[in-house]
């Protein structure tokens, strides 16, 4: 452990609750240095805090403990974790599927459920829906500043047994491929797809192509249009649409200096797929 | 004074007032840890202020100074101060009713005035609309690394003197109990009443229980309906209403995983009321 | 330097982009300490950027390091640079525009360009497309905790090559004078000038004068009336209108607990000029 503490949730900024959360670590020990990934994850949506979380953690040190907590099932019988990543870092976090791009992309090395008996905020069991505050939050500074080492959180559980969500991954396609449009770069309105930069580059396609995008959202059809596939966006004009490797080196659809989401009404997740052909 | 300066405003995160604030504090002290409650009190809204603070303040250890600008009187003869509560912690503050919850709910030791002479960033003299920066951040950073004492921000005040709001309370009403919707859970549309989980379960209601709810808007019923009292949203199905007992300690009403108050047009403060009854 | 080193982007919080910046920040140094201007500047909009720099970074003290990314061309020919001002300060930033009100109002002392090959994130060269990750934070961080020296950044370049904005200024007019609407302090939708208040006072105005303020979008009037010249917002009625000296010491026009902006639809930047007169 570090002492480097990461806040991940879907609470916003507008209350007191993530100072909560921070005062209850503090109290933990002041030498933690306390981090927050973002609290605007949509909220409930699990599949958006598991990618968000992969999105991030590759670039912080060993040993960082993450406390993600997207937690529509607060106060139901879903187990709360703690998760040792092959890469040596920790994720707190309710057992509901935020770990999937993790499990996934990097691996868990271990798991561990946490016991409320030793690892909850005194006086706080009268409390059932800020577990973010009164479980989570203080494991996570009890576990970044080796109150407790991670075997004390609780008993190991099989790692196989962790809540995944199902990925939409890739299909292979006559042509070209095909993959979901798994979230935005919100803030410009780029459309992130699950298509990595390696699979798109092994259907053949260069620097400079004409590639038809098709765009769907369940079975209908909602774009279709030749885009030029460029290095960045400023390959292209203006208003121009462009196709790209992201910095999550997965492949993905702009609009240079405009939203092509706005643009063109296209949303995210299930349902919403793109194909890429010659 | 433990080193950790807590900012809350309702200068919002969009410019860059909050950074010249941090700078100043800086200034006195880089060993200062500095954090941030909300910025998002809604413009001018001093309960607000006032109900965010108290939901954070209490999980923040001995020592902690905090630093409270909304204050729409900025340039008045309103007075500045700094109170100190009964646990132990500092809150720098224009005295215009930002305290009101702390000075019910733990209660002020000791309250001392600014005074602007000493404890004013250095030729800002002419600068009457930014006090948060000039005189506020300034003396809660001096005070929170110890340049200044608590005695040297200024003469001592009547503790009773402070400004405060008038808080609605509850009324025991024929078979239950009536309060204010205080407050929104704003990013997930919960009420959060002025009803303590005290005076509720006085009432005799037990987890499990159908109670009437009905919402007023001044004279006019706007809601009305039987929901059950539950520990936890998962003690009902997906958009079901619930009334659960709040991470405050106090009676809230939600729907599972929807928002209620914009299901039902809800809104709070003044004149926004509510009665829980058989 | 003294190891503060403080972000400003348009990629706002709503993912996990500044995490990720901080995470390849911490892994140069754990010593850091990491703070946010803001990173709601309007997406691609390098003028308030430049501004909202200027705003804070005079608060700061010597030797803080700014990565300031907002960079709509990120992947062209534009170049890298670190700036060190006449004050003691380093700007990390794409040469876009980005220094304009600092180069003019504070000054600045040497450039030198970012040598990307001694100055990028390893492993990071197939990425085009966030350099604020890649190369900024990464060179940030680096200059913030001395692993390289100003030197070592890259290649100086003359002060007068870099990319500045053309900054619309004053003009005297009969009776009075002639300002841009440059910005607004978003949150309470007051109107920020370009006019400083010294040049304001030089036009023989009092605290107490009644002013004639007439806004233009382009050619078109939008609005004209007599407006009260206050110290503060306490010095008018709620909902009445004032002229003041914000605190960027320029002058101001708002609505006392409204917004001006909103209430008669006022933009900002380029064709939005208003002017003061007797």
């Amino acid at each position: 452990m570090n002492g480097l503490l990461v806040f991940m949730t879907d609470f916003g900024l507008d209350d007191g609750a993530i100072s909560a959360m921070e005062g209850v670590s503090y109290c933990v020990s002041r030498e933690l240095n306390i981090r927050h990934l973002t609290h605007n994850i949509p909220p409930y949506n699990i599949f958006d805090a598991s990618y968000r979380l992969y999105q991030a953690i590759n670039y912080w040190p060993e040993g960082t403990v993450f406390v993600c907590v997207v937690d529509p099932g607060v106060g139901s019988k879903r187990k709360s974790i703690v998760a040792k990543t092959l890469s040596n870092q920790y994720i707190v976090t309710p057992d509901n599927g935020t770990l999937t791009h993790i499990d996934k992309q990097i691996g868990i090395a271990e798991v561990r459920q946490i016991s409320e008996k030793t690892n909850r905020l005194k006086n706080s069991e009268l409390s059932y829906t800020f577990h973010g505050r009164d479980v989570y939050a203080y494991t996570g500074a009890r576990l970044a500043c080796e109150t407790i080492s991670f075997e004390q959180v609780g008993d190991s559980l099989p790692v196989e047994d962790i809540v995944c969500l199902e990925l939409f991954g890739t299909r292979k396609i006559e042509n070209g491929i095909l993959g979901q449009i798994d979230i935005l770069d919100v803030r410009f309105g780029s459309l992130w797809t699950s298509i990595p930069y390696e699979e798109f580059k092994n259907c053949g396609f260069n620097i400079g192509d004409d590639i038809l995008v098709e765009i769907f959202h369940e079975d209908k059809k909602v774009y279709s249009n030749r885009i030029n596939y460029g290095k960045s966006f400023a390959d292209v004009g203006i208003m121009e649409p462009l196709i790209y490797m992201n910095s999550a080196y997965d492949m993905a659809v702009a609009l240079n200096q405009g939203s092509f989401s706005q643009a063109y009404n296209i949303g995210t997740g299930h349902g919403w797929t793109i194909t890429m052909t010659r």
